[in-house]
């Protein structure tokens, strides 16, 4: 008996990697920030678990493989909301945004067949590329430009007769970075020069804290061509509902999609519920949101570009910094704050950045920030890092000499 | 621009496909009997809600991927007591039982590789297979022998050096057949001779009329090579919640489905909690539930058996009977009832079979019902499918003669 090779490749998940050791660190009594993991901190909508207690029913019964047709009607609403136009058919609710990918993926490209996406990128499209067996091709992106797109050269000189799709998120995960009209132009442009699906990954368009976010279904010229991911996990603070929409103004491709969603009947009832009811959240939800995490983006950037030897640029959106630290490892680093360092009892976790890449080598001496904390926390957090890197640093030097 | 092999070779879902010739009925104002999908309809155990109303906290955040540790141990206790060990740590809970199965079928197969599978089996798995490029290979059963398996040389001589599992129903979908002690012993044998994977399908547990549920699980013998696929969706009545588990006792091959459990974050937060209240329902439910499918198994077997031309043995379990029908194409009578026919305003609906098979022709004169309705409406699709029947071949009759 051997397991194939799709899943043993598959490495495990950096942003949880660490995990063990933070859990030992709490056993101990000391108190941890986690600057590492996506998972904002403002409260779910009440409206949620009010619409989750509307299930009136005897039965329990599947819900229909698309979705209710009331949460496609919500979502549909909202987007109309935000001039993308979008038809309750168009939509699919999915299982968090990680169904939307994983249908995405499966239905565009069989096995051997590749994906081009700007690097450093969220982790779960390796994992999931990976399990389909789907190679994906990192166009490599800097610090230093704030991770903003090479010229269309980069782009093209990686597209083989293999290639189907482009795969980009904006807002960026793990670098929080928003693309400009530009950049979005060329993506379109190189799209439909070689024929390619653009699967887009707007999971944080509700946090752009310059100027306005552009949806890719804004283009109408790409419409025939565009897998839209989202879900409600980042914008509700709901993660752990798991709904998740995957558009498509394709019905050829709409077809597809719609035969995968039967493989699995159904999403769960329940949270589809409760996912209705957050239509009557306050028209002020998100832009008090928005303004919160805008604080905490300043704060952050400002307390990270205080401590000598960080190097980080101010990320348009999402919530997310990617920083380069005075460390030749941060994964060792990261251990270490969690096993070794602490201040007044608390210590910091934080995201080794390598597992954002696939390139080897890249992004060693990077971590991903996750600033879903209150102000003050984050402040200590910060003075936190600040404090570890030196200790780290002299530790070294002292070890070394 | 092309989609993948793999999506547009997923054939449409056969339960559900003739779905918009029921929808069209309806609005005419006709009533359906729907004996064509397993959505039980005995009433989902009122702990659910309750156990929905618990969850506590100011946000929904993500459930570990394993799921939450107390639905493990509520799992892990459940099969205690039916004699199967299994350790929290040895269970995952997934997004129903199709996920249990996706990340089964990850985990043993590669693109290319093969499961032996006793023909007719439950349609997801080849939706499933096909989806990850992994070959299904039928070994036939027939309605004269009740769908029980046949000999050891069948299966054997269908193996190949890509075959890496068997991939098992018990109770049976579409079958409602229980393999005996007999049988289990040979489908152990066969996977120890050539080292096979053994997957087995094991949510209609609670749904044996004749003697006892036996679990793969009891043969401690297969521990390193099983992966138990279950469900809350049937023995609670719970279809819409997509509770599943995926249990293994091998640790190497538990390492990767926490992986790919990973990939996708989390199940559902509201679906867990309502699941864990189950574990309060009184312990007599089960036995009610049994019993009330078993009075229904008894009135259906009954009532076919008494229609001219028609054949079907009485099934062991779950709540599915396959019969074979006086007609030459299924699915074009199971269409008619939906178009042309009613007695008294109502018709039946019936899944037609041969989505159920995947050898060419084959099923093409039988279907599933699965009897899921009350007493009195089966006595009544019961009588309306006896009528259907006599007018569609007099009708045929007439038009051919």
């Amino acid at each position: 008996m051997r397991l194939s090779q799709r899943v043993l490749t598959v490495p495990e998940s950096p942003i949880r990697k660490l995990t063990p050791l933070a859990d030992k660190a709490k056993k101990t009594g000391r108190r941890i920030y986690h600057l590492n993991i996506g998972q904002p901190d403002l409260p779910t909508p009440e409206g949620f678990l009010k619409g989750v207690k509307n299930f009136r029913g005897e039965v329990l019964s599947y819900c229909p493989s698309p979705g209710l047709p009331e949460l496609l009607q919500v979502f549909s609403d909202y987007y109309r909301q935000r001039e993308i136009p979008l038809a309750p058919e168009e939509l699919l609710v999915t299982n968090g945004g990680s169904e939307a990918l994983l249908f995405s993926f499966m239905a565009v490209c069989d096995p051997g067949d590749e994906m081009l996406v700007p690097e450093p990128f969220y982790t779960s499209y390796y994992l999931i590329a990976r399990a389909l067996g789907i190679k994906l091709c990192p166009v490599p992106t800097f610090v230093e430009d704030g991770f903003h797109l090479p010229a269309w050269g980069e782009f093209e000189r990686r597209i083989t007769p293999r290639t189907r799709a482009l795969l980009v998120t904006n807002p960026g995960n793990p670098t929080g970075t928003v693309y400009t009209r530009e950049e979005m132009n060329m993506l379109g442009e190189l799209a439909k020069k070689f024929n390619l699906f653009l699967i887009a990954d707007e999971v944080y368009r509700e946090f752009v804290y310059e100027g306005e976010h552009k949806s890719f279904l804004e283009y109408s010229t790409l419409w025939d061509r565009i897998l839209l991911v989202d879900s409600i996990s980042k914008r509700f603070s709901a993660c752990g509902a798991r709904i998740g929409s995957l558009a498509c103004k394709n019905p050829i491709i709409r077809k597809q999609l719609h035969k995968l969603a039967e493989t699995r009947l159904a999403v769960a009832m329940m949270e589809q519920m409760g996912a209705i009811a957050l239509a009557e959240t306050p028209s002020d939800y998100f832009q008090r949101a928005n303004l919160e995490y805008k604080r905490r983006r300043d704060i952050t950037v400002a307390g990270l570009q205080s401590i000598p030897g960080v190097y980080c640029r101010r990320p348009e959106g999402a919530f997310y910094i990617l920083a380069r630290l005075p460390v030749v490892d941060a994964e060792d680093f990261a251990a270490w704050l969690l096993q070794d360092f602490y201040l007044d009892g608390a210590t910091v976790m934080l995201a080794p950045a390598n597992g954002f890449y696939l390139t080897p080598g890249k992004g060693k001496d990077e971590v991903r920030i996750a600033y879903v904390l209150k102000e003050e926390d984050l402040v200590d957090a910060l003075a936190i890092l600040k404090e570890g890197l030196r200790v780290y640093n002299n530790r070294s030097t002292a070890s070394s000499g």
